[in-house]
């Protein structure tokens, strides 16, 4: 474990970020290969199954697990393998797409904080405020100025939550250019995959460069002590599931949730 | 298949509901034994998991999953059984408690709509607007006549949202008295389950014979052609997992969702 927890360490984003370039997209270290990753995934999803009870037992803090990714990524894939296996009364999920009219009648931040879990339920955002400084940078949907203040309104916004009980990890899935072309030709490929294919998909790829980089100043400027980023090398799904569950079990180590006493007395009581 | 169904459909509360003390709260009809049912479960949740990914790829309908019990009767249980299995991004638990200030200032059903699942998604409701003709009836908290018109009013209520693609299903998970007084025991004796228990719990089982009276009369009003009740022989655990997720794969068969065609002509894509 010492070794795979190192291994773990580089994938959290510290003050230097460094270029995303340098990045990995694929990696094997600290696993044995598929089949071992696969295994460990599994005792790992029973942690998780564990801990997840003692929190929503206790009911004093809350999980925020977010995850961003360039499309065909895999956010969808490591949401059902990492907490498929999880008591769903427990786990709640939101898929923010695009914002309805109604939300953008309302500060970006407003749909964000309505969807925030309540203490003892793990909520994971499929997509999130991140949006606000990705797809509209790169599309140049708000003047620069007016973004270049999102990083520091969300790491505010961050701050807060944990201040408030709300605890929060982020994942960047990170893939290849040629991972995605592989997963795109897939999609067009298997019959019951070609119902998401949009032609839409192949303008976003177009803007490769322009995601990596507002990717990295995302990383960068947001990944502080207490809502860290984990940039997981996701080329490989067996190794990026392993990866996210081995984080989400040791983030949940540390909150160390504990089934609560018995609210009264419950000696000498009998049960006609 | 055939047997099972016959089984299945006696569970389904009809115009003639007859009394509740007639309906057995233990029952083996339909599956040989544990082993099998257990077995079986596994073929039903893996055909729910197929089902449910078209039911989101299609997005057309939303369906619907209530859930009423006597305290222990088991429905923190069976949707961890039954909807474990399935993709958490498709399922959406709800559980309802004592109602908050917000809430109590609005009509009834308010919070309910809130929480009704959009298109392609599974709702699930753990407790729900049925505790408005339960406890509040067994306690008085509302004049008879007020709840009285409720039953209508829920009709009414769920004759809409079928009407807009919301398909419903209900169950009644049955337990006998003696099978709940055991069942509390456990929460006394397991120390992972006492802080579950409360002394209130046992002020609610002297009211047993005014709840079985008011589920006998939501059943026999509220069991529609578009909104049925199921009751369900809930004392094996086995038995309840088993015959819900039977009566919700063919809830979904009937439902037949399709993965849907590419919004678009994809032939001759190339991806660069």
């Amino acid at each position: 474990m010492a070794k795979a927890k190192s291994v773990l360490q580089v994938m959290r984003v510290g003050k230097n970020a460094g270029k995303l370039s340098k990045r990995p997209t694929e990696a094997t270290d600290g696993v044995d290969g598929k089949k071992d990753a696969r295994a460990r995934l599994g005792e790992l999803t029973d942690e998780l199954s564990t801990l997840q009870y003692a929190l929503y037992a206790e009911a004093k803090t809350a999980l925020l697990v977010v995850f961003q990714a360039m499309d065909t990524g895999g956010k969808d894939g490591v949401i059902r393998k990492v907490f498929g296996p999880i008591n769903p009364q427990g786990v709640r999920v939101t898929s923010f797409k695009q914002p309805s009219q109604i939300e953008l009648a309302h500060d970006y931040l407003w749909r964000i904080h309505g969807a925030v879990p309540p203490k003892g339920v793990i909520g994971i955002f499929n997509r999130s405020h991140y949006e606000d400084v990705l797809i509209r940078r790169v599309h140049h949907m708000d003047p620069d100025a007016v973004i270049n203040q999102r990083y520091e309104q969300i790491n505010e916004f961050e701050k807060y939550l944990t201040q408030n009980n709300v605890v929060i990890v982020k994942f960047f899935l990170h893939i290849s250019k040629d991972e995605q072309k592989s997963r795109l030709q897939a999609r067009l490929d298997k019959p019951d995959k070609r119902w998401k294919f949009e032609k839409g998909d192949l303008a976003e790829r177009a803007f490769w460069d322009d995601y990596q980089a507002a990717y990295g100043m995302m990383l960068s400027r947001c990944s502080t002590s207490y809502a860290p980023w984990y940039a997981i090398p996701a080329d490989k799904k067996w190794y990026r599931d392993w990866a996210v569950a081995s984080i989400l079990v040791d983030t949940l180590r540390r909150i160390g949730p504990r089934i609560p006493e018995p609210k009264e007395d419950l000696n000498a009581l009998t049960i006609e």
